[in-house]
């Protein structure tokens, strides 16, 4: 077989965006094909047909031979946008956690720098059928998350994923839409012009080529890349059975936090996040600031230990405390029988109706005592 | 100073009576005291003025000297009830994991055997400002626990408390409610009837004598009795101050396991759950089953793994999804398109077409294949 006119062996990036036409997301053998030869001559083996790769080129040479070479030059010609691969400055370098699940190149459309905006960032994500309790958590998280820096990643689903990028726009912060689909393709259809305008002011990024159709692989396989390319997955409201706990569940494989903002019980769209909570040992969110403690080094974040509002008696020591209870509310009462009711000793409770007086929690009348009216 | 005619002091059960109160619950120096010389010479100690314990005798000669032991003597023979030492066999072993913290005795109410009702038992605890979904998470919760034959421990407050003891009794389960006061005295006096049917059908009991009031101090000290008497704690609903919190609190001291039941973000009343989800490291628990997981030895719990519903595909391995999702549904396609579209070499796309098809999921229309119709 003779090798096509067009073919640079020495040209990673075209030989990089054909192979991500001839494969499906997530085949480990093609890339460990590819990052054993390099994309250019591992194409070759399977244009040529020469022994290398002679056992596995048939499943991709099946789709080479079909819609051909010319195809993909073309795209790349008039494709309005860029095709990154691994090296590039742009590239986000969360993608080489995965391994041989690597994508070949990423198809991006935007202004936004991903691989800059992926390196403060979270996946917020969750299920289409979502509730008015879930859109609220997830506006409140992203819109957070966007105030505080941090890019918002998500699948440009309904429900969770669109709310999760509208929120991102509406705080003027970054936000990167990975779509199942060419990132010329919007899908789902009633998003177009939310992907439109996040094309325009964020960025839409795809490992399969322009014009591909959505699957149901490639929406399996595209949650993978929506973990990788973020710090930590946040699930906001999410059914058991749901691509949002596909997306925790690899962000989990790659040692990514995973976070889960819990619903009521008697709601079966955060069941998925109580799967998380319990059997997962994913971490509870219940807003933003939490969410952004979840990716912060730890000793940096932002959320301190949280403190319970406190009352008039947090300060006081245990016997202090008895005493104020033996003190009446409504009389006043003499030392003995406030010694009494309180079970100390008489020395023990004379200092301590002197440092109650002197916190203000209960007055003097003569020789009794009473407690101070409440402020 | 000579001893009162009626000490005995062989007579323990009288003694850890008097010494119950005495003192203050959680009074960790009497307990060692009394640990250490046995209740009626540790009491012979504080009435006789002796040098043994000469110096911390005069916090518990106050109470005795002003209430009298006299007062002790006919509370026990008018007694409506039994008092409770350690070594009974009716004596609940959990209390003995207090340590220095452990109640001298328990003042009980009740013709359940609190001993064995507590080898398996729940605390279900949460605040006074319940919510509807919380009391409704409770009745399943506690009713579900009382159907298993799990006992409901909890203190009979408003709000959830109640709850779960109505909850537990509704079921003809056993319920054992913890006062803070003596159990002759319902407190709140709103549940007097509560805590009458608890006292005719489970039992109520108090480690402070009949007739004692409640306090603030015996209101926190109570909760760790809650917490060490059940083999696990669930905090159904809390806000981030309140007793429930305690009370787990008082749990994770004693290694016994902690559930709490999420709730909606937005209301302060699970906040104080979602801070032990997420600070205390608590367990997710959604249902009576998870909270019976909870307190069941590792290996022995009812709750599976939980499954996420399936649908048609879950058998399948990746590469039948890959084939399935490439023939189409509303036609039928040729071997060489279905082969092109899914990216896998022909052999495999055979014989994963083979097997679809009899899996009832592809039909087969001369050399063309089509998704079946839906069942």
């Amino acid at each position: 077989v003779s090798l096509p006119e067009w073919f640079d062996r020495d040209d990673e990036r075209t030989a990089r965006a054909v192979w991500s036409r001839i494969t499906e997301p997530g085949d480990r053998v093609a890339v460990r094909f590819v990052e054993r030869l390099g994309a250019g001559q591992a194409l070759e083996a399977v244009l040529g047909g020469g022994t290398l790769g002679a056992e596995v080129a048939p499943r991709w040479r099946v789709r080479l031979d079909s819609t051909g070479p010319r195809l993909d030059r073309r795209t790349l010609a008039r494709f309005d946008g860029r095709v990154l691969v691994p090296g590039d400055e742009e590239w986000p370098d969360g993608l080489d956690d995965l391994d041989d699940r690597r994508p070949f190149c990423l198809w991006v459309r935007g202004p936004l720098p991903v691989g800059r905006a992926c390196t403060e960032s979270v996946a917020v994500v969750g299920s289409r059928a979502s509730t008015d309790y879930g859109e609220t958590m997830t506006r409140e998280i992203a819109g957070g998350l966007a105030r505080r820096r941090v890019s918002v990643v998500s699948g440009a689903a309904y429900g969770i994923d669109g709310a999760a990028h509208r929120a991102a726009l509406a705080e003027g912060g970054a936000t990167v839409a990975v779509l199942a689909c060419g990132v010329d393709r919007p899908y789902p259809s009633g998003h177009d012009r939310l992907i439109a305008r996040i094309a325009a002011e964020g960025a839409v990024v795809s490992e399969v080529p322009p014009a591909s159709s959505p699957s149901r692989w490639r929406f399996v396989e595209r949650n993978r890349l929506i973990a990788a390319m973020s710090r930590g997955t946040v699930v906001v409201e999410a059914a058991l059975r749901s691509g949002a706990i596909i997306t925790a569940t690899q962000a989990e494989l790659l040692s990514r936090p995973v976070g889960a903002v819990p619903g009521p019980v008697v709601s079966p769209a955060s069941a998925g996040c109580h799967w998380l909570l319990r059997d997962r040992n994913a971490t509870c969110v219940t807003d933003a600031a939490e969410v952004r403690e979840l990716i912060a080094p730890i000793g940096r974040g932002e959320v301190p230990a949280r403190v319970t509002p406190r009352a008039d008696h947090d300060d006081l020591s245990p016997t202090d405390i008895r005493v104020l209870d033996a003190v009446p509310a409504r009389r006043s009462a003499p030392f003995l029988s406030i010694a009494r009711a309180a079970g100390l000793d008489t020395a023990e409770v004379a200092a301590a109706l002197g440092r109650l007086e002197l916190s203000g929690l209960i007055v003097r009348i003569g020789e009794s005592w009473r407690r101070a009216p409440r402020r």
